[in-house]
């Protein structure tokens, strides 16, 4: 892709506050040139021909075609039996990276400054296998699963990840003191892809000694590689410093530059409808989508639009500790987004 | 146990640090005038009849005799295959609770004020099951087992400790919504427990939103209750709102009232015999001891002369900001021990 190329991205808006942020970010693309075409689709679960209930094929076919997304959040249908949608979508693209950027945002005041971490989350396995037993009445076991295979392509991911983003460490995050096997095997890999690129430091942590430093000094981090379960852990408590997920973007990234970003916050049902929803979390998740897709100089002019309407503080949304609507935020960002050249 | 009953306890000085901190707690502890007898113990791993290396049976016996223990930090004996010594002693004597309450040191600033959270860890099984297995080649499965009876006896553990120490609130850490059958079952024992017990407030959390919310404003959090890993995960998070492993306490709980208190920050071998140690977490640790065999008033009073100490800052430990020794800190805590009635 270039700079200028056409490009057409699924758009999943998602459910709840969902639409209104995704129109949010549509307007500051519009505001921006960016030359995207969405391509908008409804996932909701329906019944296929085989009879099983999960994502339209439509949806499927859109962002198979298309390589990339942009998702707002979604409700996890109501019954038993349900898996994540969330889940099953990264599952169905493998989608085997999840990045979560955590920096601070001046003009949010938090008990952190100038946080700037990044947890690379394996996204396929580990403790989400799905596989669980019961062996007897009253013992259960779980499964997780760590193979070779996804564990050096997510430390590969990691390094090429640092290398790209002009960062300078990665940290292996496990618990191989009592997990020896399974996350032994992990940090081998990240180990390995280490030796690979000196220009790269690495470290290795327990995950238990990361939540200590990490809400103790968290500008000890940089990039953080790790298992599935703790990079959902991982990346809640350093979005946590910075914000929360009202403010912290996502990126789920796999073979060949497919990607689905999105804002992992709830669907908050009870603003839903009322102009009064934060569009942060997704507008700062399509920023890095543009720049996945090379189009840095839009990236970089919507992200210092959005830092720059947070920082002046003049039109914030509620959670944000302002009384501006989702329409006045967006409107200020189209503004600052047209002067920034 | 009464207020003056004599009792012995058995106490495991350990390694690097281990001998000044453990002596620093005898010498508050002869200050304060606690009708305790110490049964000193080595557990350096030796090889046993079986030819199979081990804690000594001397320290197996005196933990077994006495029922109580209170343990320095212990080096991880080097070389593989050698299972983690700390695991080792919570595994022989099936101390199924492990409780670390974390609380803000007035005059130990950190970015948090008043916290004040107790974390209730299921100790012997989950993520350490310790079964691993590789399936073929480059693949390895992990087993986290989950019983109900492990379950439950945590579950009425946290309740209990919550009534007797006058805690209002339980939550339930969990992943059931993606380790279903596992931690279902927890959570399961966990509600079915709360119900015996409608004078303690109940709710249920996901980790990652624990997480989150603990680093956002953790006096949403009372008593916490999880399992393993979780628990591993959260109590060192916990303690590093409040200034990390150096100056909170742990307890293992067992069948009953079986007990090893222990600090659970490392040897610190860069410092030890220098009198440089600050014996904080084996000090509140021992005061966890003496609420366990109900000598309140001891446990207060040695208590109130540590926080004392810590809040007036003259005799400040490195790691505290100071720049006493082990000993001038144990000092000032021994006067006011005695002042205090
Ligand atoms: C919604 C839930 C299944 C998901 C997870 O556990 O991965 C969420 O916490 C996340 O991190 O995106
Ligand atoms: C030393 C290590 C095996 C231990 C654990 O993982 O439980 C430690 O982190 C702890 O919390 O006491």
């Amino acid at each position: 892709a270039t700079e200028n190329g056409p490009r057409t991205v699924t758009l999943i808006p998602g459910d709840g506050i969902g639409p209104e942020i995704s129109a949010s970010v549509q307007e500051i693309f519009r505001a921006a040139g960016v030359p995207i075409q969405w391509e908008v689709v409804d996932v909701t679960p329906v019944k296929g021909p085989d009879g099983k209930i999960g994502i339209p094929q439509a949806a499927i076919d859109s962002v198979v075609k298309h390589k990339i997304g942009l998702k707002g959040p979604l409700a996890t249908p109501v019954g038993k039996g349900h898996r994540s949608l969330n889940l099953a979508i990264r599952k169905a693209f493998d989608l085997y990276a999840n990045v979560r950027p955590c920096r601070s945002l001046e003009g949010f005041k938090t008990a952190y400054d100038d946080v700037d971490v990044v947890t690379i989350r394996e996204n396929t396995e580990g403790e989400y296998s799905g596989i669980e037993h019961v062996i007897v009445d009253g013992v259960v076991q779980s499964i997780k699963l760590i193979t070779f295979e996804a564990s050096r392509r997510i430390a590969e991911f990691a390094f090429e990840y640092a290398k790209a983003n002009g960062r300078s460490r990665v940290t292996a995050v496990h618990k191989a003191n009592i997990m020896r096997m399974s996350d032994g095997l992990f940090l081998k890999c990240c180990r390995d892809v280490a030796e690979l690129h000196p220009e790269i430091k690495f470290n290795e942590m327990y995950l238990d000694t990361v939540c200590l430093n990490m809400v103790q000094d968290p500008h000890k981090f940089d990039v953080l590689c790790m298992p599935n379960l703790y990079g959902d852990i991982l990346s809640d408590l350093c979005a946590g410093l910075v914000g929360g997920l009202g403010v912290t973007p996502s990126g789920n990234i796999g073979f060949g530059g497919a990607a689905v970003f999105e804002s992992v916050h709830g669907t908050a049902p009870d603003i839903a409808g009322q102009d009064k929803a934060n569009p942060t979390a997704l507008l700062l998740s399509s920023v890095m989508m543009l720049r996945h897709l090379n189009m840095r100089n839009f990236a970089d002019r919507i992200e210092q639009a959005c830092y720059d309407t947070i920082r002046e503080g003049k039109h914030l949304t509620g959670d944000l500790g302002g009384k501006a609507k989702c329409s006045e935020f967006t409107q200020d960002i189209c503004e600052k987004v047209q002067r920034i050249s």
